[in-house]
């Protein structure tokens, strides 16, 4: 169904209209000027994002759906990294004459199902169309209690430096998606020429026979068998909520954090440059799935750049007092990869073989 | 200077440096995962709009700094709107290449005086690249006592429609835009005319002559001469914030509102509809500019449509009981359109000869 059907209210009213909020800080949700939120005995905290048709996302391999549930958890991990409760979520999309109705209410499924995951209501937003490609804006609020916050400038030396999960899988996975996408291409083209050829030489039994092969090539489908994990990590990624659940069961509260979203080495050198301390990290302590590892020699790539530059791991990096050292050790899922140190002593990543490397934002040089 | 030499970081440094937050909601801005704010006493209100180049505005007639200003008071409007104050603005800006560092420059310029208008602190944002065109999203949050909120339900029949300023100047303000922007591309188009055909004559003085004419034409200057009002209102809209001053001077209390952004006609059914109730506004007490009105006459454009339609007006419509009637008739630039009826009475206006026309969201209809 075309969008102009609708119209601009016609379609908010069929994307929202089984939308109820449920959290006790959402006074009005859609529906007026503007949200009323109730955030009484909490801080209130606000992270918003844009995704851009082309360079955040391409449309090619990530579908309308799952599009919508990764913006949305890319946003809520970063109240997660203030050690938040995300409540709200407000969504803007400007669209292109190419989409329809039905793009949205995929959009929309993966977005409630998001929202959902967290028990986060969608308060609101602004639909507009676009010229060109397809441009998202999400806007989360959440809540914590003023001595709960976690800022990236509270980590000192002698803390430990910790990461959930694992790292590099996400970036792999877009390479996977990448190369797939280059063969579908490629067997495109060689189709299109030899059917070009076969229709110039008037070969009518290979024309034939290029129909009968046109479904096979444009019904392509890419190989992802063993990398399931890394491309469910580049297209579902998952805020990491539960980590925060794990840390305060443990009565753990870090010193500093961040969510990993350009890389270990680029979101740890903010930690360093807010908290004014230098570091030392462990390449052998980076936590990095098998099939990562895999991958990474099946493209002749340096693991560690892929685990410190890879980005988009949705992560969380941060510093505990060197006290909690054996409350961490027992938590699955979380690794300690090396300490913070003096601002003087610079930031620094030790190699497997014992050489110490200057940690950079994009990458790492010896020096 | 060109964006990539800064770089992300950079770049955000260099516009942001001198943003100090002031609001004493505002615990910290820019530069974490979230801001964090203490909205304790308050409702929190969040609004929030994006604007995308070719739809919600043209670069050939509005430029940077008059952009950014434009897109901060229309998302200011809306926390206005809800008798609120608004307090914080985060912003983010999708950039194709073709922007330098020096139109962020004068971006944060329109920004910072907008935000300084009204206290409201700039607290943070994102900043990506665009294939394509400039995408802004603009997300304000602000303030209200619970019990001064007002929302667009709460309309009553008997209520008195008001309205604050004029109507359809900004509208007119934009058929004069774009009038001179043909105009431009009028004499540009035949100006390469002349040229391609002395070039293909080989005639040199005709050459020489239009190179001389070059700069006369490419340096344009539109005639808005009489029109200053209407472009001001289009190019430089403000939010409403003293029409609630005044309503708070005067002990009045709005029994539902809106912003008109979209049109009288169109934001007056929006409160109807929220409200459940009808409405009877009359056609000569529409307040209406005198540059409006001759300007319609000019473009032979019917009066009444701008001002039921046109939109971008970012005034308020508003409702009060009938007892503050005495109170508003003294006030300067607010004007009593009509009154709120029953549901069942439908949603009218009454023209000079004392006909009655359904109205419409977009023009209104004989029945």
């Amino acid at each position: 169904m075309e969008i102009k059907e609708l119209g601009e209210f016609g379609l908010i009213e069929r994307l929202t209209k089984d939308i109820n909020p449920s959290n006790q800080s959402t006074v009005k949700g859609i529906g007026d000027d503007a949200a009323v939120l109730h955030y009484s005995d909490k801080e209130t905290l606000v992270a918003s994002h844009m995704f851009m048709e082309g360079i955040q996302f391409d449309l090619t391999y990530i579908d309308m759906q799952h599009l919508a549930y990764k913006c949305a958890m890319i946003t809520m991990s970063n109240i997660f990294a203030m050690n938040g409760k995300p409540n709200q979520l407000i969504i803007s999309i400007g669209l292109g004459k190419r989409f329809k109705v039905e793009d949205l209410d995929q959009f929309y499924k993966g977005l409630k199902a998001a929202c959902g995951k967290w028990s986060v209501d969608i308060i609101g937003g602004d639909t507009t169309s676009s010229y060109t490609g397809l441009a998202i804006n999400m806007t989360c609020i959440g809540e914590a209690a003023k001595n709960e916050i976690v800022y990236r400038n509270g980590a000192k030396p002698t803390d430990i430096i910790c990461v959930s999960g694992d790292l590099g899988s996400a970036y792999m996975g877009l390479q996977i998606l990448e190369r797939e996408k280059t063969v579908f291409y490629q067997q495109v083209e060689e189709y299109n020429k030899k059917l070009k050829a076969a229709q110039e030489a008037g070969n009518t039994a290979a024309i034939k026979s290029l129909n009968a092969e046109r479904e096979v090539i444009f019904n392509f489908q890419p190989d992802f068998a063993g990398k399931e994990y890394l491309i469910d990590r580049q297209l579902k990624p998952e805020a990491p909520g539960n980590i925060l659940a794990q840390l305060r069961d443990s009565h753990i509260h870090p010193t500093a954090m961040i969510d990993i979203s350009d890389g270990l080495a680029s979101d740890l050198k903010h930690i360093c440059k807010d908290s004014k301390c230098g570091c030392r990290i462990y390449e052998d302590k980076i936590p990095i799935d098998y099939q990562t590892a895999a991958t990474c020699e099946e493209f002749n790539m340096n693991l560690t750049t892929a685990a410190l530059n890879g980005g988009e791991d949705y992560e969380l990096l941060f510093t505990i007092p060197i006290s909690e050292h054996a409350k961490i050790e027992k938590m699955e899922n979380i690794r300690q990869i090396g300490y913070i140190t003096e601002q003087q002593l610079g930031e620094y990543i030790i190699t497997r073989d014992g050489n110490e490397f200057k940690l950079l934002a994009q990458g790492w040089q010896e020096e």
